[in-house]
């Protein structure tokens, strides 16, 4: 197991090369979500695109270095949408992140998201809700995360107070972060963005997660040393992303 | 007719309970105030959902605590949306608050408004433009806000310089706020937001209103002792609402 | 040609006829933008609308001073939106902006592109890899932007490091602007809006979206003065544009 200064270090690395390659990553996400996803991959380096037109998602696919499926606007036109998106992804084999927002809210979104996971996403990326639901019933029912990943062949990366990133065999425990995050709508999806474009960069996929989220939670450190409120944290948590360097990711890393 | 000294604690009280049950508000809104709007709830404590899918919309109002039905977008999606939600509404007794946006440049939505009328929200919130088109014609024609919520059996809940909360009986109005909020897109949609969550825990509707939009003007007054601009300020006004407390609603209350 | 100062007070009079007449910019533009554009709009002082429902975008269009077209997510409901929109605005004779977002990463998204522009917009805002693909065919092929525009009978307004705006056969160089304006999603879009407002209230197209750009681009070197990240640059570039003065503007225009 890497000490924590070594996962500092490749999430230092992960950035530097998203910064330098400026990635394209194309998501499909929901509506509330668009904006922030679109500046926190900005802000990190990547080039977001975010079309879901039917005549030409499969284009921007194509072009594209990674692939994110978010489902918190569960609409028909992103439902087609997804489909082709993974048709493309699957020919040209682009890294793809799902994350299952709300699926404890709506059986019909738990049911697509477990018909999406048998596409194999190469990470899923969710909240401790939302793991509970999708690991409700089929094939690894109410298994721990880790159990969950090998048998769906797939990382889970689980966010919350402490984010677990796990491919079943290799289990990384981040405790950075701040409780500002769970007050800025899209930040869940802002950071499965992150792992996405860290995917383009990375080919350890486990080790990508890791570092997007590590790199996000030191970012909202920083961010909350300054921001007073849920409102300023939104924006400084993206300058922090956007400045972050080595020595803060060492100074600041706590994973285990 | 309470001092704004005992109107600030109600809105301390109110905001206090948002702030212990985080009730869900799921938002039927439009693409252009989502995000705005889930940041709003979520720095007042409340949980925002914002899914039009006609498959799953049932399901969230089903669990939902209050109803938002803004109609800034006024999409077929959207409208068939609204039935389903208010279906829901209507055997569950949801509270529920209805923001006819830009009535008054569009005849179809104006219209729709009206229906929507008939189909009891518990508030509508709305500016004088649009009081001004809703009460054109129908059986409260060119009444007063007093006269219409009487006539409707709903609560009028008119912003603009000043506010005036009026349930036909009770009527309150609040000189908080400030010029910038004017500036901010969606602000007003917020602020039906923020009443659609004060009902959830307040069961005096007239109350749960006017505490909502206190609060709201009372966080605008703070944010704009610093913020320079309308692009800080529609930040500052979520922290300025996020840390706002008893001692500085009564301190800026303006309640007659 | 205009000396820098003489461009200064042209956007200074722009401006100030925006803040006064207070016009109405209605924008068929993608759902990424839809919040940022309307909050530029807001502080420039002009009435944002943003509906897209074919029911109703006749009557917001025929009320409006000005029309963005914009591009960024080419759906079939914008497509029809646009359609209708464009009838009104030739009836009419609403001034337009054709704003051709990421044509360059999609094939169908550039020959609607093409065919929009056979419909005479005002100005073409675009950067410079949607440039290259829009002149890449047809009667202008290959052409410098002057050239294009002399060819298809409008204004380009080719946003970069350097802006330029061309009629054919005036041609400005505008040297204003920050690096950071590149890491926010929609600044492009916004810029748009911004020239759609101005040509509301200024009849010499060229010197309006001349006006346009130099007050956003000196927006953007004062924001970045103070601003750190692309977080805070976002909103603060709004402050910037909502604050500036001729003084402002004569000191930093850097037209040629």
């Amino acid at each position: 197991m890497p000490a924590p200064v070594e996962f500092a270090d490749v999430a230092a690395d992960v950035l530097a090369r998203i910064r330098q390659r400026a990635p394209r990553v194309h998501c499909i996400t929901n509506a509330v979500a668009q904006q922030y996803t679109a500046n926190m991959l900005l802000a990190a380096g990547a080039v977001p695109s975010m079309t879901i037109s039917p005549e030409e998602i499969a284009g921007f696919v194509t072009s594209a270095d990674a692939l994110l499926v978010n489902l918190g606007t569960f609409d028909l036109e992103r439902r087609s949408a997804i489909d082709v998106a993974l048709g493309v992804q699957s020919e040209r084999n682009i890294p793809w992140v799902l994350d299952p927002v709300f699926i404890e809210r709506s059986p019909p979104r738990a049911n697509f998201a477990r018909e999406l996971l048998g596409r194999g996403p190469v990470v899923v990326r969710l909240n401790h809700a939302e793991f509970a639901e999708l690991a409700a019933d089929g094939k690894a029912a109410g298994m721990g995360p880790a159990h969950f990943a090998k048998t769906h062949k797939t990382i889970v990366a689980l966010t919350g107070e402490r984010d677990v990133v796990t491919d079943g065999l290799r289990s990384a425990a981040i405790a950075n972060g701040d409780a500002l995050m769970g007050s800025v709508t899209g930040m869940g999806c802002a950071g499965s963005a992150l792992v996405s474009a860290a995917l383009a960069v990375e080919r350890d996929s486990w080790l990508a997660a890791v570092a997007a989220l590590l790199a996000l939670g030191v970012a909202g450190e920083i961010a909350a040393q300054s921001a007073r409120g849920p409102g300023r944290f939104a924006s400084w948590i993206i300058d922090a992303l956007h400045g972050l360097d080595r020595a803060a990711l060492r100074a600041h890393a706590k994973v285990s």
